[in-house]
């Protein structure tokens, strides 16, 4: 990987460049943070042209590493006013990767109103119209593209509120089933949107193998790697059982499964929507209960949810997005919740967000709480179509909060609280308040250390241990997710010694490089301080390192916990 | 001036309350700030139970000085999220001035949907269910009160903006003609919708006159600040006869003037909307071209605007509204955009937010540019009812803009910026930018010495003195704010050395004190900083003392100007 792409929308021109000295040992979230931070002005407004939006897949991206095909996507967000990465499965990654390119970034605004395809081989990077795209969703899109290029092409995409540029729009990763993966969170399909770029397409013809240093090295990593991964009763067992989708029943039984936009901690139907009977359900009909994001996947946490008749309802169906429609916004049918993730992926807006806003819409009393009937028609013809009240939820919850002048609004840093309550389960807490992206629960995920006891064990009820906890794996996770490996290898390398030894071994094998441990933690540190760092520049400080005020003073039960650390607590988690 | 009431909306009771030692020299912005800051936590939610709303008349209200009659409004700004200070004329202050009430502060609020209207007499403060007036708009509300109490009836309301806690609802006050004055910026009418109430009666009937402790010193000095006001060009000669909107053609020629939603800094129909062609309209349909908006006003910048039968259209119709309406949303008819002013008194939003609002929604192309008609029922049938597209419009310029996803959005801390370009008129960007109440003309109104070489003359399309003129105008308006006192009484204050020494005296006169002018700077010095400490504790930094990006890169004809103050230069203004 040693080109860098550089698309100037301003005056539609390209320039390839050398990777510099200071870029070349970064990766995914790293180096596009690390670009992020070095070229858009903190304060630019994030859908102006000063804003750049960046795509680089892993360092280990395109080596036969498990686990390594996720591509990273850099932005001032329009969400959160924060630096952004989002990173996604999907094929995109591993085409650039093996074409040798270490990062593409998008810069300027064209001042026209047209839209551009960008098409990406081997000889470089060239704007199509894209005007007959305008209006489409994003699985019309891809199999506009599969028709015309054929099944292999790589397609990132934005549906009609990326185009609308609002704030919960995701960009779309066709995946090997020629489904969608989604850069998720912090509205860069908006950024996507701000370009005018509907669509890019990648054609690795001609591509050939990332090269790799010390190819037996490599071998006997990945081998231990691999069985690490197999091992581990997490990532190994759980995941490829039950998806994500296992965690209903565990955070309902650890009173920390938000129900009712974050009234209660248990959810009485939470067996309707668990993985157990999704896996059941999968089985019975006939779907597939196992399945990966990218090539190369051996966890295997998704899967394809069919219909009665065995037809595609949706795939790559998260815990989160099932937590937020089924038990945060009461529906209790999970092929309603599945139809709504099916369109999610179709209108192209983060299935988070789009779970959390349309509790708060229910909260506002726009929607009936467990209505899921009515939450695919909102999602289909307000959001996906960009009526008034589509733009509202369209824009996150924060601005559905807004509209309707509540107080329970769950964000931080304006994006939607994900499906771990704080109250009961701190170390989450403590990670939505520090994170650099606003709340997030992948940022530094103690639920493997408050619930799943992976890493050893910190008690999710009590203060103690929680900051050091949440600093850590957020240290960790932002190193890891430079690899361009998938968050959930964190289960092994918490628990299984020779697997994290072999993630640094394969990072060494394939640069030639003498990486120790310490190298890999002060990566993860540079990098959260760089974020950090743009996010003070853009105007934010300590004061916004802080939960919603309504988990002070609204115990949840069954514990009924609240949130109780004080400033100066939370404030610690950057003492390092 | 003796008594505080404490309103509890949790639990519906009321305290009347001695007035501290430390409060008892504050009145106006200077107490409402004061305790705002000491008793509503920063970080807390604008709508939740720990915001208050508080009232105080100035510490020269009810007094026979003239200009004296403002009330203060006070609370954390739902639409900024900074501390909020916001006084409008009316009858109310002198009212309560007279029964001795110092200030109003209410707080919690009712967790059953009911409404309530409070009902302030001599006997002290009752609450009075007020359910039958939900739905209502303030006209009507004024009305119905006048029909119950008769017309000498003190009234505060809100519409159904402010019901449904929208950002850029007002506070209205009824004024002497039974019309509306506003506590106009910064969403006022939302927290006090989030309070449950709907409206405020004041019988004064009991009230004696407010003691003066040195009556001849008082008389005195009351006869030389009249005559002042009287003598000065701007307040005696330019407000009276042309209003406010004298301002249209002034800050046309100076190219300061910001037309089609800040594009331009003049107006090619700016005759149509003009002060003189307003005052000829009034003068030939035999409307009033003079007229206070309380009693003991002497300027009578305000005025009442007729149709062609000489039927009512509004009063209280300013420069601000007139720019908005007029230059920045492009409506050529006078009517047109006295009728929508009509309508943001009735409905009740702040009539700059409003304007400014409308203009966004434009260049979003919600609305056609210039359709005077369309905002109409924009303003009575979307915001007026809180239909999906009245919730955007409703909570402000900001809003707009996200939802719409564009990038020239005119906003400070998320307030509309008013009618001065700060390109063109560069004091007045450095007061948008510092102010602690976001993007406010009045809050430091550099057009005196820009524009109308009050006070001085400093060049506005240089930097040279507008982060000193600012700091000075702003430290003295925060305590002109505190007596009660109309804005424009700083037209002769800057230019008339008797005029402040009067201004003093009253002070004096009336509590037998023996305050200096160092005195009175030090009072608005400290108040800005209370201000600007409960800012920053609720998470603003240097960082949002900036202007939008887009005045940095678009130069504004004819003088093309662009914002270029650096951060450095900016962030001076606190050097004091």
């Amino acid at each position: 990987m040693n080109k860098i792409f550089r698309i100037n929308m301003s005056n539609l021109t390209t320039k390839c460049e050398s990777v510099p000295e200071e870029w070349a040992g970064l990766g995914g979230r790293g180096l596009t943070s690390t670009i992020v931070a070095a070229e858009v002005p903190p304060r630019c407004h994030p859908l102006g042209p000063n804003n750049k939006l960046v795509f680089a897949p892993g360092l280990l991206t395109g080596t036969p590493a498990a686990q390594s095909g996720r591509l990273s996507a850099g932005a001032k967000s329009p969400l959160t006013g924060t630096i952004k990465e989002s990173n996604a499965g999907g094929t995109a990654a591993q085409q650039l990767a093996r074409m040798g390119i270490k990062a593409i970034i998008i810069e300027g605004a064209p001042t026209e109103d047209k839209w551009y395809r960008l098409h990406i081989t081997m000889d470089g990077i060239t704007f199509e119209a894209a005007d007959s795209l305008v209006g489409k969703q994003n699985f019309a899109i891809i199999d506009e593209m599969i028709d015309t290029f054929g099944p292999k092409i790589g397609v990132l995409s934005i549906g009609v509120p990326g185009e609308m540029r609002m704030c919960a729009a995701n960009i779309s990763v066709k995946d090997p089933d020629q489904k969608i993966r989604s850069h998720g969170r912090g509205g860069l399909g908006a950024v996507m949107g701000s370009k005018k770029i509907k669509c890019i397409t990648i054609d690795d013809t001609g591509a050939s193998k990332v090269p790799i240093a010390d190819p037996d090295k490599f071998r006997a990593a990945a081998k231990i790697f691999a069985k690490s991964l197999l091992d581990h009763p997490v990532s190994g067992e759980g995941l490829p059982t039950y998806g994500t989708n296992i965690l209903i029943n565990i955070l309902n039984e650890a009173g920390g499964l938000p129900t009712k936009n974050f009234r209660y901690g248990q959810c009485e139907h939470h067996e309707k929507i668990s993985g157990e009977t999704m896996h059941d359900t999968i089985v019975e009909r006939g779907g597939k209960h196992k399945h990966g994001c990218h090539a190369g996947c051996i966890i295997q946490c998704s899967q394809v949810y069919v219909d009665r008749a065995g037809g595609y309802i949706t795939s790559g169906f998260e815990y989160e997005t099932i937590w937020g429609l089924g038990a945060n916004a009461m529906i209790e049918d999970l092929d309603d919740i599945a139809k709504c993730d099916n369109l999610m992926d179709d209108i192209g807006i983060d299935s988070i967000e789009g779970a959390v806003l349309l509790a708060t819409a229910m909260e506002a009393g726009v929607i009936p709480w467990g209505d899921g009937k009515e939450c695919q028609r909102v999602l289909r013809d307000e959001i996906g179509k960009g009526t008034p009240l589509g733009r509202i939820l369209g824009n996150g919850t924060g601005m559905v909060g807004t509209a309707y002048g509540l107080v329970r609004v769950p964000v931080v840093k304006n994006q939607g609280i994900p499906a771990y309550d704080p109250r009961s389960v701190k170390g989450i807490g403590i990670t939505y308040a520090t994170s650099t992206m606003g709340a997030d629960h992948t940022a530094g995920y103690t639920i493997a250390t408050n619930i799943l006891k992976v890493g050893g064990y910190v008690d999710p009820l009590t203060k103690d241990g929680q900051v050091e906890l949440s600093r850590n794996l957020q240290i960790a996770t932002a190193a890891v997710d430079s690899t361009g490996m998938c968050v959930f290898i964190a289960f092994p390398a918490l628990d299984i010694p020779e697997s994290f030894t072999a993630l640094i071994d394969l990072l060494n094998a394939t640069y030639g490089l003498d990486l120790t441990a310490d190298d890999v933690t002060e990566l993860g540190k540079k990098i959260l301080k760089i974020e950090h760092d743009f996010n003070t520049a853009a105007g934010f400080s300590k004061q916004d390192d802080r939960l919603p005020e309504f988990f002070s003073y609204e115990p949840i039960p069954p514990h009924n916990a609240v949130w109780d650390f004080t400033d100066e607590e939370i404030d610690e988690f950057w003492d390092f």
